[in-house]
């Protein structure tokens, strides 16, 4: 699982690519052998080969050989340390508009005493 | 806000670096001027200029330019499409541990009900 910066940058490089992402999206409904993550993706099997390898690296995916067949799977922990990053971000902008929105409402509540005691 | 393949591939390539992933930090809590990013970064204005290149071409940055001073500020919505993908895909991984504790809770049940046949 990805807790420190290094691991992060393997994800995100991991997850710029669509033939990569395709990969994870057959993976996350369940293991897959390598030819069957070929066959949608139309391209030969040295590319895909390649591409797991970029995915293996970021710990993204495992992959186990048993016998002729490799089997890959995907580490749901390390999808959800990069999806956690992107999270935190939102939450702070968020937080962010709330303090905006106080800040507003702040003033607004100063300009109705204000202008109540004008009126006075 | 990236609705496609190749701007998603932009995105997560512009958050596979710790510096930009840094600028984003940053400009989650409000926009700031170049030279407020460059600070912390402890690199090159021309450095920092590079990545918010990298960052303003996936759309995570956008910036203005008043007088002599360019500010960036984050553009959120495109921020919540890349956590969209990856919640997508836990959403998905998730579905799918559910039907494996259905099958297994189904097969529990069978074993139980044949079981209590046998013993009649």
């Amino acid at each position: 699982m990805p807790n420190h910066q290094g691991s992060l940058d393997r994800v995100f490089h991991a997850l710029a690519d669509p033939s990569r992402r395709d990969i994870v999206q057959r993976l996350v409904r369940g293991p897959a052998s390598v030819s069957e993550l070929a066959r949608p993706l139309e391209m030969s099997l040295p590319a895909v080969l390649q591409h797991l390898q970029v995915l293996e690296s970021s710990g993204l995916v495992v992959s186990e050989k048993v016998g002729r067949v490799r089997t890959c799977r995907i580490e749901s922990a390390v999808l959800r340390a990069a999806e956690g990053w992107l999270s935190a971000q939102r939450t702070d902008w968020e937080r962010r508009l709330d303090r905006l929105d106080d800040v507003v409402a702040g003033h607004a509540t100063e300009e109705l005493t204000t202008g109540g005691e004008d009126r006075r």
